[in-house]
């Protein structure tokens, strides 16, 4: 199919899937003349892709590029994999940030993290500083369930990763990590409001 | 204090100070002459909220004056509240969304939402979009382990809110739901990390 064919299949403006071809977050299609090239179900199922990572899993252009790379040509250890897939999310973290109370929840967990990897941590440590600073400092049990069901989750997330290295392997951790972010927070404040209107009603 | 001395106080620059002080952040010092004012604690302890709000919480400028301006100006309602809360935060959703699958997911956990607001909505339909849109479509009993989770959560965070409008009822409300979301997704990849390390070990 031709660009604009492309874009009716994908919804998709042409711009924008121009703009993609460019910054090398979809492939090329075929060359049919020096300025005609042809789109198949791959570039579809590509745009798709992409449009979930930059849409919904909050991911920059580059970063976007970045994980497309990685499912392209994932590690020999889906153990690094992780440890990449997560150095690329999110915002970096202030590399002043105390960690002592971050290291506590860990050590208190009995987390091993195996990692050489201080971005994990940090973040942890930057979430729990962001409550200090507002006064609103949790107490350290409510951060520990807090803690406890995530770890529950997070089992039962890495028991579901198909064994050996795989192109399944890698999007179930790719994708895991990525676009089950926005599905927690909505089903969180879905739950919240649920809560709520139990406990206050129409009041 | 003088606003550099401010500045020394809170590590928040001199030129962003300002910025907030135009942008109704930051309320206004004593004005001791025509070009000097004096700050005091109470501005020390907005501008680490602000801080906290637009760095670990995430939020633009005009989304932290607005959910500053509900705390300083509460609704009667705590139910009212958390629901303008929500309405603030995060993107606003694709209003031509199919949210049947996020309604089916809702019906079957029982949840009532009395809200006319179909952002939250809106916002569980997206996250599950996405994951279609990524080939990543996730079992329907997996996005109910994911609202069990969150809703055990929810019910104790919600249980946790002081009675009665008050202060620190709202400070509780939007100070948890916002700065508890970056907590969650830390401990959510530390967790993984863990599960991750125990599974796959040194491979």
């Amino acid at each position: 199919m031709r660009i604009s064919e492309l874009s009716r299949a994908s919804g998709v403006p042409v711009a924008t899937i121009k703009y993609y071809l460019r910054e090398g977050l979809l492939h090329e299609g075929r060359l049919t003349s020096a300025t005609q090239a042809q789109y198949d179900q791959s570039h579809v199922a590509r745009l798709r892709l992409v449009r979930a990572l930059v849409g919904a899993g909050g991911l920059s252009v580059a970063a976007a590029r970045e994980v497309l790379d990685r499912l392209a040509h994932p590690p020999a250890s889906m153990h690094d994999l992780l440890d990449e897939v997560q150095r690329l999310l999110g915002p970096k973290v202030d590399d002043q940030v105390d960690t002592r109370a971050a290291e506590s929840v860990i050590e208190r967990m009995g987390w091993r993290l195996e990692t050489a990897d201080p971005e994990p941590v940090r973040r942890l440590a930057a979430a729990l500083a962001a409550l200090d600073a507002a006064d609103f400092t949790l107490p350290v049990d409510d951060v520990l369930d807090y803690a406890r069901a995530m770890q529950r989750l997070a089992q039962q997330e890495v028991a579901g990763v198909p064994a050996g290295p795989s192109d399944a392997a890698v999007r179930y951790t790719v994708l895991g990590t990525i676009l089950v972010e926005p599905l927690l927070l909505a089903l969180r404040r879905l739950a919240q409001i649920d809560a709520s209107a139990r406990r206050f009603g129409a009041d």
